[in-house]
């Protein structure tokens, strides 16, 4: 069965950024959201922003589908609810580890319960720096990945509702199973984000003039350590057996490292050491580039600008009229002067024409 | 005494990508600069592009500065020799390590060798992805931090020289002992580059599907993965004690973690967790906002823009308009469906007046 428009009524369980976005993508195709959430005011700040209605506990209420959006640690326990409430609804899940909670999920309802075939359940891949439903956007979804992970339980009738809401909210969709999830989030996720919490708690006692030095190399690195503890700690600890196991892949690597470190002029410790960096340049190579498609080494460009606003866009605007796509752009954050190095990333085959031009027009261009 | 322009002639030893660009930057202030390098054809090509000229057999050059711009395994070695064939020149390194050829240079000459006061250490630290003099560009340390590294033996006059050189080349100069400044980069450069590797490896044996939900977290932490590992091997050999040092750290706070992954529920393993995570806010939040000023929370919003050429201009140069400083700005690397997130940081102050004139303007934010 091919997803379709969803009908509604759509009742979303948890109005935080996810359940809240949900909410207004929903209203946004005219279909009738109920929103609940716990807390009285995050509910109310999403009814006002549009997300939806405040469920009337004069109806009988009869969901086409109710999307569960709550922390990963009730999730479980929240579907079970719904499953039994609504004996006509497709549940989802919109947490972002499967498999700990399908277990927990099959404690609550028994391994064969029948119940299990309405429940789906999905990561949407999308969220923000910011929480709570006042970030919330119909749009958060748009063009992000939203995993399905039917489970061997999950009816057809079911799969093709959650597929049609990760269709509403212009998602682009994956099948995986909760297993094959959780261990590609564990990698592709949980990995990176705990690696940068370990290099930027090293930062926590250094003089600060250390710091001063500090490129993008490191601010890359840790970026995403500046992620909310408390979320992450249900993330990490539900997921805890597939990332132990690549952390420990790590630890292998890192212990290697140290030991090339302890005596780097011992024989064979350099290309120890080589090696650990080629491995690196080996997986970082497999990652995919943008929009999914398969990883393309494009050539960096940059561009010396005035720090002030309009220099970037009369940049951009040149480099459009010239026919060029930019395939990625970051500023270059440089100590001191109040100059910005633009880095552009380009096809290949578009590099030579571009810097040519942009020279033509009197950019200072650094290959 | 003040650094003022160099007078020249300039001796660069090194023609790659950093002996190259120093020689153009040079040449643009009208300095005669000399360029040799082993290589031959690295040398004809740095001499093709404006870097300086070839060395002549027959004149008796007497430099007032000599940048020894080698490989970090060579440069103590060729300061060496410098030092000798040059009396009255002052003499530079560049290399991105700074107490093991300081060492390694007074085992060669005797710690109290009269040469030693021409000497001083430095490092910009300014590089591309790519390398040789092909990639040189006089404005590679535009605005970028120079490290100088003066020694005890370093003269006044030495100091001077080695602070024109990089006024010349337009970088902002910081002042640090070799001991100061291996121990500063161990931490913000070292470290980050072997932490990001350590975590591209894992992606090496990883199925290509998994792969394809990665996002910017995975990214931003495995972009400087693919750095050069025969350099890289050079410096952290070179800067093994002060790395190991950070690492047997990182190596603690690993075995903290894997610790709480082993036993996710037992009691106390999500108070660590969380501990962990929060150690990395309080890291991350120490480190420098653009431009080396304070560290400073920028407010990131996300303006949804079609993927083709101009529309990115188009946002900016309304922004420009609307007299708004994009901090930082990146592109959202998104699966599936040609539509770009642009994702830009603006002053907090600046963020409610600009979400309203761009979504007045009809642009889609997602704050």
């Amino acid at each position: 069965m091919n997803p379709t428009h969803l009908l509604g009524p759509v009742l979303v369980l948890g109005s935080g950024l996810l359940g809240a976005s949900i909410g207004l993508g929903l209203r946004a195709h005219g279909i009738d959201v109920v929103v609940s959430d716990p807390s009285p005011s995050a509910q109310a700040v999403a009814i006002d922003i549009g997300a939806g209605r405040a469920f009337d506990v004069s109806e009988d209420l009869a969901p086409e589908l109710v999307v569960v959006a709550a922390p990963p640690d009730v999730s479980a326990a929240v579907v079970a609810g719904a499953l039994k409430t609504y004996p006509d609804a497709v549940v989802v899940d919109i947490a972002s580890v499967k498999v700990a909670i399908a277990t927990e999920l099959e404690t609550i309802l028994g391994a064969d319960s029948e119940l299990l075939a309405r429940y789906v359940g999905t990561h949407p891949m999308a969220g923000r720096e910011r929480s709570g439903p006042v970030a919330a956007r119909g749009e958060l979804f748009n063009s992000m990945p939203w995993v399905l992970c039917a489970s061997e339980s999950s009816s057809k009738h079911a799969v093709k509702v959650a597929h049609s809401l990760a269709i509403d909210m212009n998602a682009v969709v994956f099948r995986f199973s909760p297993e094959e999830h959780d261990s590609a989030v564990a990698l592709v996720s949980h990995l990176p984000q705990v690696m940068s919490s370990l290099v930027a708690s090293r930062l926590a006692e250094t003089p600060a003039h250390a710091l001063s030095l500090a490129g993008n190399g490191l601010r890359d690195v840790t970026r995403i350590a500046a992620s909310d503890p408390t979320l992450w700690v249900q993330i990490l600890g539900a997921n805890a057996p597939r990332l132990l196991e690549i952390v420990q892949g790590v630890r292998t690597d890192l212990d290697r490292l140290i030991t090339t470190l302890s005596a780097p002029t011992a024989p064979g410790a350099r290309l120890d050491l080589a090696q650990l960096m080629a491995e690196g340049n080996a997986g970082q190579s497999r990652i995919p580039g943008k929009h999914g498609g398969p990883a393309q080494q494009y050539t960096w460009l940059t561009v010396l600008v005035d720090d002030k606003p309009g220099q970037i866009a009369k940049l951009l605007t040149e480099i459009g009229a010239i026919g060029v796509n930019v395939e990625d752009l970051r500023l270059d954050h440089s100590a001191g002067l109040q100059v910005g190095m633009v880095e552009l990333s380009v096809l290949p085959a578009k590099r030579v024409g571009l810097v040519e031009d942009l020279t033509e027009r009197g950019w200072k261009v650094i290959l």
